[in-house]
C-alpha cells in the first residue's frame, strides 16, 4: 500500500544529499575526532567545517554553536545552565511548551525549588505580552524565559524579537526552542536579542540524534555533560561525527531552497485547509492559520463524532500518517496538553497533519478524500 | 600512504554488517518511533529488537536496558541518579577514572557538597581493595562507588564481582563504568552485584553517537534528560534510531566471534610486547600486562630521550595511529592523569597501542621496525 506521510513535524525523511555525505564518516573517515593523527584530524576538520556552516547560516559565530544528541539535550541544557549558572530563580514559560521544556522546568522547580510561571495565552494561541510584561516586571528574582519560536502542535509563531527585547528591559536570559524553525526559517542570531536556541537535524531532512544549542557568546555556562574535552569543554562524550556532518548539510540545503520551499509547503497546506473547509462540515483549525503560524503546520478540529474518534486509526488503516498531537508524547496519550491549553472545543478532534517539500498536492487530494469517506 | 591504526580503544571503524542493518533506517524506515502509525512502529520495532538483543547478550531484562547518546552521556546519568536520586552523598572512585567520571564527581562535590575520596592503587594499577573496604567502612553516609571496569589508558581490570560483593556489604550504589568491556568481554548481569553499567556503540565496531545504560531493576532513579516519554520516560528525546539498531548488531557480532577474537587480539598484543622487548632497548610496560588485564590494549614505556618525545609525531608522519593516553584528552593535552596516578617514571614516554579483529601480525612487525628506526 502506498503511504501518505502528512508526519513532518515528528521527523522527516533524510535526504540522499544529506546521506552521501554523511556516508563517507560511516565508512573510512571514522578517526576520533580527539585524535591527533591523520585519521582523527580529518574527523575533527569535519566537525568543525560543520559548525562553521551551521552558524554562518544562523550568522552566529563559530564559538556559539554546539553540537548536541539533539534538541532535547539542547533545551535541558539551556534551562538547566540558566537555573544552576546565569543566576535564575524564576521561570517563566507557557502551558503549550514542547515537553522537553515543561518536564525540565517542573523538574527544577520541584527539586530545585525554583519559581515556575506560566504565561497567559490569548484565545488563538499567541503568547499573552502583557502577561509577559507583568511577570517580568513582578518578579523578584531574576527570570529565564523559555518560549518556543513555533508550536509544534498548532503552529504559533512567536514574535522572538518582542520577547528578546522585553526579557533585555528586565534583565532575563532567554531561551526559544527553535527545534520547529531551525531549517525552517532565516535566522539572524547576531540580531536577534537570545540567549540560546536549539535545533534538531531530523525536523528538516537530517539525520536522528543529532542536535545543537547556540549560546550566545555573552553568556558563560557549565556543561551539562561532564567528561572529555570534546566541543571546547561544553558538551563531552566522543562526538555523533556522521551526525555532525549530516546536520550541516541538511541545513545548508534547508536554507538554499528557503523560498521555494516554503512557499510551496505553505501552498500545500492552505490548499488542504481550504479543500477540508469544502469538503468536511463543521471543521475548524487550531491556532492562528491565517496570522503567525509555521508553514508546514495544519491543526485541523473536526467535529467528535464516533468516527472522528477512529480517525488516525481508520487514516493508519488507509496508509495516511498524520498525529494527534506531539509525536514525543503519543506513546503515553492522555490527550494533548497544548489543545487543552488553548481550551478547545471538547466536542472536536484535532489532527495535526505537518508537510514538507517532498509531499504533493495529489496526496493532500487524496487525503481529503479518505477522509471524506471515513467522516 | 598506507595507515596502520592501532587506537582501538579510542574509537573502532563501523563494521561493513552494522552499516547494512543501520541504512534501511537511514532512508524508507525513517518514521519517528514515537509516532503510532506504520512508519512509527517500525521504528518502534527496530529499537525494541534492539534492546532485547543487547539486554539478551548482557543477561539482563530489557526494561534494565536504556539508550543513550553514548558512554559519557550513560556515567553522568548513573552518578547524578545516585547522589539525587538514591542517597548517595560519598562517592568513591579513583584516579585513574575516565574523565567522565572524574569531572562528573568533581561537579558533584564542587556543587552539592558531596564527599568525594579516591581510592587508593597498588603499583600495578590496580585498586587497593584493602583501602576502599576502610572508605566503605568508615563512612558516614551511603556511598556511591564509580569505578571502571577496564581502564582504557593501561587496560587494568577490575574485579568487577568483587567490589560489587563490597559495597553490598556496605549497602553502596555501584556504578562500573565498562566502555572498554561491553562487546569485549562476556556479561551475565543477573549475576553481577552492579547497579549500573554503561557502553559506547564505537568502541566495538558499532556507530558513534550511542550507547546505554543498564539501570538494575532495583534502583529507580529520574531522567538525566527530561521532556518526552521515550525509553520509557527514562531519556527523552527522538531517539537516534539508526544508532540504536547498529549498536545491537554490532554487539551481537562481536558476541557471536567473541572466543575467536580476544584471543587473536590478545595474542597480537603479546607478540608486539614481545617484538618491542626485543628491539627497543629500556621498553616496559605499564599496568599489569600479563595480569588482569584487558586484550585490546598495550601501554608501552619507553625511556625519555629526544627522539621518544616526539615519538607519536613521527609514527603519525609515517601513517601509524597511536595515542598517548585518552582520545578524549589529548586535545588538551596536559599529560595522562592515568600515567601520573600510577605514579610512573618520569623518565618514560608512554604510547598505547590498541587492537581490534582488523589489526594484523604484519602492521605489528612495520610498526615495530618503524619504532626501531625512530627511536
Amino acid at each position: 500500500m502506498e503511504r501518505i506521510y502528512f508526519d513532518n513535524a515528528a521527523t522527516t525523511p533524510l535526504d540522499k544529499a544529506v546521506l552521501d555525505v554523511m556516508l563517507p564518516y560511516l565508512t573510512e573517515k571514522f578517526g576520533n575526532p580527539s585524535s591527533i593523527y591523520s585519521y582523527g584530524r580529518e574527523s575533527k576538520l569535519g566537525i568543525e567545517t560543520a559548525r562553521k556552516t551551521v552558524a554562518k547560516i544562523l550568522n552566529a559565530n563559530p564559538g556559539e554553536i554546539f553540537f548536541t544528541s539533539g534538541g532535547t539535550e539542547s533545551s535541558n541544557t539551556a534551562i538547566n545552565a540558566a537555573v544552576n549558572n546565569l543566576g535564575c530563580r524564576h521561570i517563566i514559560t507557557s502551558p503549550i511548551e514542547h515537553h522537553a521544556t515543561l518536564h525540565a522546568t517542573d523538574h527544577l522547580h520541584c527539586k530545585q525549588e525554583v519559581k515556575l510561571s506560566h504565561v497567559k495565552l490569548l484565545a488563538n494561541g499567541h503568547v499573552d505580552m502583557d502577561d509577559l510584561r507583568r511577570l517580568l516586571s513582578t518578579s523578584e528574582e531574576r527570570c529565564l524565559v523559555t518560549l518556543m519560536h513555533a508550536n509544534n502542535e498548532i503552529g504559533n509563531l512567536l514574535d522572538i524579537h518582542a520577547v528578546g527585547n522585553l526579557c533585555k528591559e528586565f534583565d532575563a536570559i532567554f531561551h526559544s526552542d527553535t527545534v520547529q524553525t531551525v531549517g525552517h526559517y532565516p535566522f539572524d542570531l547576531r540580531n536577534t536579542p537570545v540567549h540560546f536556541i536549539n535545533g534538531a537535524g531530523h525536523k528538516f531532512h537530517g539525520p536522528k540524534g543529532v542536535g545543537i544549542l547556540y549560546i550566545n557568546e555573552n553568556v558563560k555556562i557549565d556543561p551539562f555533560i561532564h567528561g572529555g574535552a570534546q566541543e571546547r569543554n561544553m558538551r563531552a562524550g566522543t562526538e555523533n561525527l556522521y551526525g555532525i556532518v549530516g546536520f550541516a548539510k541538511a541545513l545548508e540545503l534547508a536554507t538554499e531552497h528557503y523560498e521555494e520551499h516554503s512557499k510551496y509547503i505553505n501552498d500545500l497546506r492552505m490548499y488542504m485547509a481550504e479543500q477540508l473547509q469544502q469538503h468536511i462540515p463543521g471543521v475548524t483549525f487550531n491556532g492562528d492559520l491565517h496570522g503567525r503560524s509555521l508553514y508546514t503546520v495544519l491543526s485541523a478540529a473536526f467535529p467528535k463524532t464516533e468516527k472522528t474518534e477512529m480517525i488516525l486509526f481508520n487514516m493508519d488503516i488507509n496508509g495516511i500518517c498524520a498525529s494527534g498531537g506531539s509525536a514525543c508524547t503519543s506513546g503515553a496519550d492522555a490527550g494533548s496538553h497544548v489543545i487543552r491549553a488553548i481550551n478547545n472545543d471538547p466536542n472536536k478532534i484535532t489532527v495535526r497533519f505537518s508537510f514538507s517539500k517532498q509531499n504533493t498536492k495529489e496526496e493532500v487530494d487524496k487525503v481529503v478524500a479518505k477522509l471524506k469517506e471515513l467522516i
